[in-house]
């Protein structure tokens, strides 16, 4: 791992890496923000997966996420939202699919299967490598916006046990049946769309086997609320199978990172709960 | 005044606009975000001066200040760091002159005599703006960061009782005296140094007319310390003239808004009992 910068914030210290990733085959970058606690303990950590076109450092830059972190002893991973090292026709042109874009799935599409493997990176290569190099336990949290919120739903509804709570800003709830998702679906994993429903959260929800509350905020201001996100199709499924859902509908707030901002101190106040 | 957009934070909203300046002979936008008490009372005003490269933007998005200012009921204004809208030779080539660089001071070197007048724009046009269109009293603060810490404090020093509380996170102290000074103020304001003495806080401490208490944040691992920003002249100055100063030198932080991040709810506090 080589270390990229190391950057003291609210007593603690944000350090960003780059290091050779097997799952994508290739050179991935990632930030950590480490409290100020993790100098003498072991601290849990919170996997944040970002949205559309963001990197390792939009939500390290502009949720104000440190002051609270620090004061509750939780690290903070973010990784990058897709490989970077390709340069496969058309990847960089969309701004919803290819490069910024990976949507927290493993493809099966080529040339895509090579490489944009961003749901093992996430689930298995990422918590190994910095569980293995930073002072943290393995407890962990996850949540994440939009294309991200979606990321961390899936990544907790496939995996029961790995993680004590999940949460989600404005996240995409049912990838199958919006035009963010039926693209990059089709574009990853290919035209049946029956295998689609193993990455959709939505999907997910009625074979859960484990009834980890989902926590989830939107806004009502948000461009892409009707089209895109339909938290009504994550909110029946959690009704249709009696699992248990807070989602909050914040009256006023659109997509951006000003609405994560005003509410992310009580994401990390309800992931601090679990985890503890 | 143009509204370019309108996003809701922390309760309160953010508001950028575009709008044809007297001072500067164009157009300069702005932003402001007004707390949710803004919407039943008036509320006090911190002027917020950014640095080199910035925009009105990268404050708004980075320094995590909208939670404690919608707690204060603090409305905070943030001008661009210089008029945009010219072409002279070479205004776009250094980071650190002509655009997004314009030192908050009058030019009077042609071309830039002609439109850089951001000393004016800040001090005069803004405040008159504000105080004519958004619900805000007249009490007024001023902050800012490295050329608009220094930017901050001279507005302050020069204009006793326009301000009722003045802080910077790594000023340029002393701008007659740094190679950034020494290039901004040769290009806008001439040769004869004896006149850059009028547009220097370290300079202006000798002879200010209010004993307003300078309130400053520096990070010891800051890259700009020794040979741009000098926080030692202006204590100097300020010890010589008896002027208050609180000068805090913050071990491991750096240039950056995680700095700032760190320290400005402290700051928003301190105007805000000033302002109350």
């Amino acid at each position: 791992m080589e270390l990229l910068s190391n950057t003291k914030s609210f007593g603690g210290w944000l350090k960003r890496y780059r290091h050779e990733s097997l799952s994508v085959r290739g050179e991935m970058t990632f930030a950590i923000y480490l409290p100020p606690q993790a100098e003498t303990q072991k601290v849990p950590v919170l996997y944040w997966l970002s949205g559309l076109t963001c990197t390792d450092e939009n939500f390290m830059q502009k949720a104000g996420a440190f002051r609270k972190a620090a004061e509750l002893g939780l690290a903070i991973v973010c990784p990058d939202t897709s490989p970077r090292g390709t340069d496969y026709p058309g990847e960089h042109e969309s701004y919803d699919f290819g490069s910024g874009a990976g949507f927290y799935v493993n493809a099966e599409v080529a040339p895509y299967s090579n490489t944009y493997h961003m749901y093992d990176y996430v689930v298995q290569e990422l918590p190994h490598l910095v569980e293995t190099h930073f002072p943290v336990t393995d407890q962990r949290a996850i949540s994440g916006h939009s294309m991200g919120g979606h990321g961390a739903l899936i990544c907790a509804l496939k995996n029961p046990g790995k993680y004590q709570s999940v949460s989600a800003f404005a996240p995409i709830t049912n990838p199958t049946q919006c035009p963010w998702g039926e693209k990059a679906f089709a574009g990853y994993l290919g035209e049946d769309r029956k295998a689609w429903k193993e990455w959709d959260a939505t999907c997910l929800i009625e074979k859960a086997e484990e009834r980890l509350p989902l926590f989830i905020d939107q806004g009502e201001a948000d461009n892409f609320l009707v089209e895109q996100l339909k938290p009504e199709a994550i909110e029946a499924a959690c009704e249709s199978a009696g699992h248990p859902i807070t989602l909050r509908r914040q009256p006023g707030y659109d997509h951006s990172y000003f609405f994560i901002a005003s509410f992310i101190d009580e994401h990390l106040e309800f992931h601090s709960k679990a985890l503890s």
